[in-house]
């Protein structure tokens, strides 16, 4: 076991408690809220409950072709004794009809029709022949109500269409536009700030530079923000000096609704993030140094009512902070009713170790052979290995108290990524 | 069981055989590309394979703040009797070192600095004593390449990063940026024009007009191809009269890659678009009705290379036509490698029933119990309910060979949307 984070930190917070730190200090808050067109919210996280003001639908409306009928009058009605009904008109699509439907009458009906007053069926055409331009035989009986969407037996009003937090899916948007929906309350974006420190860090690389390291966690960090639904601001790259850390940390916090800044949160002499971040406001530093591999020199900290993340600076590492802490944080924020994590049970091909103490993160291959689903742990799982990151696609988590989980056992994996397994 | 739908087709075509039919109508063709800024890409699909072509790290890098060291020199070094070593500078981040680590040297290193030529381990500073300006104590040995990422050992020139026909996710993004890559080769999005077809079509619901019904699939079936990372065409409403449909298919055919109609889709007297599709081009209508319910009156067509979806005019019956057939058609167009679906077993709380040779959708809720996970099958089954897609969480599917599933079975579910069970 690699001993790399561990030394330095006098003491770490275990993951549960240094996230109950965090959401403590950050307390209840409303979620924000806008109106957008209902054609504009997919993926939105949904602000208020809906509740439906009307029926729908909101008259009794046919679900075949065929003829709006009485079932009194067809009740003896079969193959070998037809009843003939006399056809009064026609419920025209997207027309009131005018007509009703009295003893002895059929009207005929299309599929989303009105039903017209006095009929309580309908029959559908292939049960019937048409005798005359006025006339029809109607070969079965009907039941109450047959081949008819009654008035309200979608939705009634009152009735609770969505709930709040729900992340709204095509067919949530479909039932907002049945509702005559134009617009819909949902969680406004929070709006973060990202930006990563360090004087080897550029934004691309040149032959010359070898010495250079190209910034991914900026563009990283800020697609995992898009996936999550919220908005990415950009404040680039900063050099390790204290004045222009502490520059753009006060932009964030001034511009954004949150602050994600990576490298330099450890406790060596260049790590200049924890202590900026304590200068700028209370409660400022409220964790450093998180009892997790990767990812352990992670600063929480709550600057003037905002969450500040001092992520670690190798990407393995910032990924992991991010799906541990910000991640649950931006949903709060976003309001979101459930974190949504897709897993699946695998059988472990190799034993995986963790630290006493430790929640231990192993980057794993899921793939299916004879015997079902095989987690596969990828053999380079130091934080700088970027691709350990890529291969993966899947997390096997070894729980604080578990050093070892043997091969064969079978355990949870969180999927990376859409995995058809 | 309710027999709406049944009638009227002389023969259905079963789900796979239409699928099959218009996969082979539409033969194999190349996915269409395009190059886009890497920071754009998220979500894209891969159309060429990443191939790198520098090695990452491109110079062997520490991954500690410490001291590059000769192991040759601290082998011998402990808590008792520490080496003593001359420190002859510093490689500072983002510089390319000038000094050569020789016989009792050391060089002061940063996590992320370049090792310095010599030097063939890093000891990390809490294993050392700073002596003097100039010189250290270090208490452990140390192995060949101890806490320094090697030139290579992330990626290597001709090593194949992300293969073709992937999702691109955030981390795949970062691989991207690491190998300063600033486009990417991705699939174009497919344009897929949207039409719906009534004359009780409107889209926005007023009192006077109970009627009318909004329609709700064009907006419903752009969400679901948005998602599936197409771009729709809106072509809004057209009335159930031929000129006027074919016009609008024509227009959909003429501008984009892809036609998706719904209502109008059956063989009663209103159902106008299979015979305007067969008046468009070759080959047309290859598939009229389907063995499968919801969604029985499908028209599958290809007209003059580019598929044309017939979908019923329920919005229930076009959400699973869509899903069943619209969906792969895109994904192969997109050139996706994996067409995802999240997935759960789960205990049936109530026998659910099929009809022979049919393939039978049933929309259940998913929830956990003590027992486990449980799915419960809604009681509203019909497709003109459209509660039933929204309170709907999870389908279980009845093959067409299968006429009954028994409560108490566990069946495999298909999870609508983002469910944390």
């Amino acid at each position: 076991m690699d001993h790399l984070h561990t030394v330095g930190f006098q003491k770490l917070t275990k993951v549960d408690s240094a996230l109950g730190v965090l959401l403590d200090a950050l307390g209840e808050r409303a979620v924000r809220l806008e109106l957008l067109p209902v054609q504009r919210a997919l993926g939105r996280c949904l602000g208020k409950d809906v509740v439906a003001g009307q029926y729908l639908p909101p008259v009794d409306r046919s679900v075949m072709d065929g003829y709006a009928v009485r079932v009194e009058d067809v009740k003896s009605a079969s193959q070998e004794n037809p009843v003939t009904l006399r056809v009064i008109g026609e419920s025209r699509l997207g027309v009131i009809p005018r007509m009703h439907v009295g003893q002895g009458d059929a009207v005929a009906v299309a599929t989303g029709s009105l039903v017209p007053p006095g009929a309580d069926a309908v029959i559908s055409v292939e049960r019937t022949t048409r005798l005359s331009s006025s006339s029809i035989a109607v070969h079965a009986p009907a039941t109450a109500g047959q081949s008819i969407a009654r008035k309200g037996e979608d939705v009634t009003p009152g009735a609770i269409v969505l709930t709040k937090g729900a992340l709204l899916r095509p067919q949530d948007i479909g039932i907002l536009r049945a509702l005559g929906l134009g617009k819909v309350c949902v969680s406004r974006k929070p709006r973060v700030a990202v930006l990563s420190t360090g004087n080897e860090l550029v934004d691309s690389i040149s032959k010359r530079s070898v010495a250079k390291v190209v910034d991914i966690n900026r563009a990283m960090l800020s697609c995992m923000l898009q996936e999550l639904g919220a908005d990415a601001v950009d404040l680039g790259i900063v050099t390790d000096r204290e004045a222009n850390i502490k520059t753009a940390l006060k932009k964030g916090l001034r511009t954004c609704d949150a602050v994600i800044v990576s490298a330099g949160s450890s406790v060596g002499r260049r790590d200049l993030v924890p202590m900026c971040v304590n200068s700028l406001g209370k409660p400022g530093l409220l964790v450093h140094g998180v009892a997790m591999r990767p990812a352990m020199p992670i600063g929480l900290a709550v600057v003037n009512g905002k969450p500040l993340f001092s992520l670690p600076g190798f990407p393995v590492s910032a990924f992991f902070a991010f799906r541990t802490f910000v991640r649950p944080i931006i949903a709060k924020m976003l309001g979101v009713k459930e974190l949504f994590e897709s897993t699946a049970n695998a059988v472990l091909s190799e034993t995986i170790t963790g630290a006493p103490g430790i929640r231990t993160y192993v980057r794993v291959i899921i793939k299916r052979n004879e015997q079902g689903l095989v987690a596969e742990p990828l053999k380079l799982q130091r934080s700088s290995v970027l691709m350990s990151m890529v291969t993966a696609n899947g997390i096997v988590v070894i729980p604080e108290e578990v050093t070892a989980i043997e091969r064969g056992e079978t355990v949870k994996v969180i999927l990376l990524g859409q995995i058809s397994l």
